[in-house]
């Protein structure tokens, strides 16, 4: 039992260019509307959420994504999803897209805490603190 | 049992514009991607399956789209495909978008059967349009 | 000399689907960008600054949408804009997609004004309502 | 005179999410864009003719993206694009978007050469070798 997260997508034939497969720049989209649905399953509280009830947003400072393999509407492509790092301010995930059991795109994300409607840094809640951190140590 | 098609759809923070509600553009790309699902459960063939193992495909030649009521992540978009008119080389699908249980916008969408590679409009095979007469007849 | 708002868009690879044509989706993102361009030329202000800095937004209502011939990235899509229809609280757009001279797609876009922040109908400003009526009064 | 390739994009409201400043899933997408538009401009032909007319493609391997300042749609978003290194069967570009004469992003972006239709990778052709090492060579 592994318990890493896992989102299921479906990608459409709107998702493929005239080569036949997942035009590229919906590939980050994917993977951060994953991101996004690893919060709202483990917070309880998606993006959306996460600014209008809890008053904090995780604005992104940078992504890096490596394509290793094409992705097609042939299998749902399942994005596994893991916080790997918690600085005081920051957070970084990892995310796998596979199809059909063959990884096809891997990438490290990360964000910063800030306070809604602004964009200073702060520190996460304490209970997200707890949350991640527990997360991390069960995803060596 | 009404046996009307369901898509469900998870509407994310990367798709709310700054009013806190799905921007519109997102809302044909939504009806479309369920008509797609539509086709791969039905047929068992997305619009990806029809043009490169079935060698046809379904262009649109018209859209209609009436918004009732905005659509938002908190809950899920539940999109009811369903076909209500097919003529000798086009058909017509009516999808109603729904949150909550509230319909949130409504839409009529017209393809034509073509040729894979072409653009030459042509008869559905037969056994779509079995398929669809079929369909069409249980959702009076 | 028409003076009929254009707005120019680079359709690209990546807007295209396998079928080697600008994907049915990304239509209404063309049409509804060039209505925001409208709004950007004309009023001075898109629809970003029209809720930020003057207190007001337009959500849709409506989208009819009449596709004639594909689009692709072998040329500039012109969109050409007008408002057609002003009622006490309502506007009416038509746009029409052009490229190398030949129509590809035409449309009717309904908004509804409303206050900022809300989604309480309103009617427009003084200064807006002339600037509409006298543009649809030079679009017969 | 630099002679570093410019794309200019056009923000708008529906790039933009509820914290009023573009989605980080658009920026990919733009950086992107802006890549194509240098290919474009540079040889005269962007991904699309390239694989239809030229025979070849450049899918990505990897992409890097560091995001410094909000994107917003209160200026336009001019992407600075330029090839950075050519591999035997590779090409990394740096693309950075400034708003305003602010660095908002800047990226790196690899693809490798392929065959069009299908995936298996080649040197380039000897006029777009020419072409980039000349451009390598004039963007110390």
């Amino acid at each position: 039992m592994s318990g890493v997260f896992q989102h299921s997508i479906r990608v459409g034939w709107g998702n493929c260019d005239p080569a036949g497969i997942a035009y590229t720049g919906w590939l980050p989209m994917f993977a951060l509307q994953s991101i996004d649905a690893w919060w709202a399953d483990r917070l309880g509280a998606g993006w959306y959420e996460m600014e209008f009830d809890h008053g904090f947003g995780t604005p992104f400072v940078s992504m890096r994504l490596d394509f290793s393999s094409p992705v097609t509407p042939r299998h749902p492509l399942v994005c596994e999803v893991a916080p790997v790092r918690l600085g005081r301010t920051s957070i970084t995930f990892r995310v796998v897209g596979r199809q059909d059991g063959v990884d096809r795109f891997s990438g490290s994300f990360t964000s910063v805490f800030v306070t809604h409607g602004g964009l200073e840094k702060r520190e996460p809640p304490g209970h997200v603190r707890d949350l991640v951190e527990r997360e991390i140590a069960g995803n060596p």
